[in-house]
């Protein structure tokens, strides 16, 4: 991990906050507020919002309305819009709301998967097909996420090879993205040294790598700088640390995309979004809660942009 | 930075709770208290604490009873005791206290070294000499902290050349050890593999050169995972997180040891820290604070062992 090898090259930050973080929260945000948020997303520049989910409103309560969401998006701009279909039934639904992206889970562990998904891996993977040969026939763009990819709180320590296996899978059967995802937030930097190539390996060269880092104990940012320097197409992140607080206060799930974006920017990265603007709106995020969120540099304030010497 | 390097390195870490951690809190913990954490963390593994302060006790009463609290550790095991001293005073102090390392601090911006040490950054190295040559006739390890060493509150960015010539200066007139603090918490792991050739180069092969690291935009633990890299001598933390929360609820200052442990455990790293006990330290000293420290494992639990083939 050099300075040089860092400085000028473009990541992509894809905000998780209006769908991973939102349904991990107890109260119900309204469609105008889901909106809302989605909206003062783009505003500061980001690109790609993983803003819904298309599964069973009785299941997850937070996502119901996913269609009425889409709809209030303004979609002006060239912002990639995703959605989250596990099934026919929500490949159908993301088609007709004319998202950009379907993202479809797989969990690398056999017990959590089936804790999760309600089937083992195998089956689950079987069912990939129903979800992306219609997506794929209607050009929408597909992503597979591998939840657990580095730990499992049934099972200890996934095994990077079983993680390239399913990547492989995902790949062969039309998925054009793989998101790795630390889940239960567990990973050090040195894992994902080791299973990135090993994910690029498995799913050839056309097929673009991200991550999807916790920051539960304290290690999101750390893998976030590795993945960063390893090479990773794209990163999620949630504005102001968004959702998944499993535990008591100042317990963390998401990293937040603001605190991300200003170590990449720091680091020479280039992200495409308005700090300013991204730290106004995790602001406005918080304020619908009683408690702080995890991000830090909306309460720190952000430093100066540093010199990049390795970037003349 | 990759898996293969770091596998079975060895990094000391130095718990600055007791001084740096208590130093910035609002109660004054009593000399038995104060005694307790650092006993404590010495049964936890820790074999260097910097415990205490000999500065005048009207300015910082935090820091008052110094001799009284070496006087209480338990020094059977072999642990290395530092105090702070920044004049000839404080050096006749902690010599005559027998404690095991001297740290001396010089802040890298002329700004924050007027407000901080009172004087400009030349006359503050011309004072190191008044603290170096008893501390070194006394045959007491000398360290040269170097605070601001990436970013300043007053004058932004600090320049590394800056930087790498007050360490060059303070090796020279007998410091053994160089700390390099982020003390405002803006650094990102870029300025570290861009700072440590350069302050290696200044200070030559047998001076150590370690980092103290602030959590504050959510940066310090990707900092840690790169300076370990980098291949430091040593990394300062505080139990919990303890001290340096300069903002409301969630904002932090040090990075917890009990979650640096724990990543450079991951990572393949020996410390010889004893986690679960460290996590119990943790969790007895926030129980002196109405607010949760910012420690993260303590909270979310210990995750297993990974595998680091690259050992193998």
């Amino acid at each position: 991990m050099t300075a040089s090898s860092d400085a000028g090259q473009t990541i992509e930050i894809c905000d998780v906050g209006p769908r991973d973080g939102l349904q991990s929260e107890d109260r119900l945000w309204s469609v105008g507020e889901r909106v809302e948020l989605i909206n003062r997303l783009i505003g500061a520049g980001l690109r790609r919002i993983e803003a819904v989910s298309f599964v069973n409103p009785k299941r997850v309560p937070q996502m119901a309305d996913a269609e009425a969401v889409i709809e209030g998006i303004d979609r002006s701009r060239n912002v990639r819009i995703a959605g989250l279909a596990l099934n026919a039934r929500g490949a159908e639904r993301a088609i007709a709301a004319e998202v950009d992206e379907v993202r479809f889970v797989v969990v690398a562990s056999e017990t959590f998967n089936q804790k999760n998904q309600g089937a083992s891996i195998s089956r689950t993977l079987d069912g990939f097909d129903a979800v992306a040969e219609p997506v794929r026939a209607a050009g929408i763009r597909l992503s597979g996420v591998i939840g657990a990819s580095f730990g499992c709180p049934f099972e200890g320590a996934v095994a990077p090879d079983k993680v390239a296996e399913i990547a492989g899978r995902l790949a062969e059967r039309g998925a054009e993205e793989i998101g790795l995802a630390d889940t239960i937030g567990s990973a050090v930097p040195t894992q994902l040294t080791e299973l990135y190539p090993m994910i690029a390996d498995a799913v050839g060269e056309e097929t673009k790598i991200g991550f999807h880092l916790h920051n539960t104990r304290n290690t999101g940012f750390a893998n976030a700088a590795i993945a960063a320097s390893l090479g990773a197409d794209f990163l999620d992140a949630s504005v102001g640390g968004l959702g998944g607080c499993p535990f008591a206060p100042a317990a963390t799930g998401n990293i937040a995309t603001e605190d991300l974006c200003f170590m990449l920017r720091n680091m020479g990265y280039e992200t495409g979004i308005d700090l300013d603007a991204l730290i106004e709106v995790a602001r406005w995020t918080e304020g619908f809660f009683d408690e702080p969120l995890p991000g830090q540099v909306m309460k720190a304030g952000l430093f100066p942009e540093v010199a990049n010497r390795a970037a003349g």
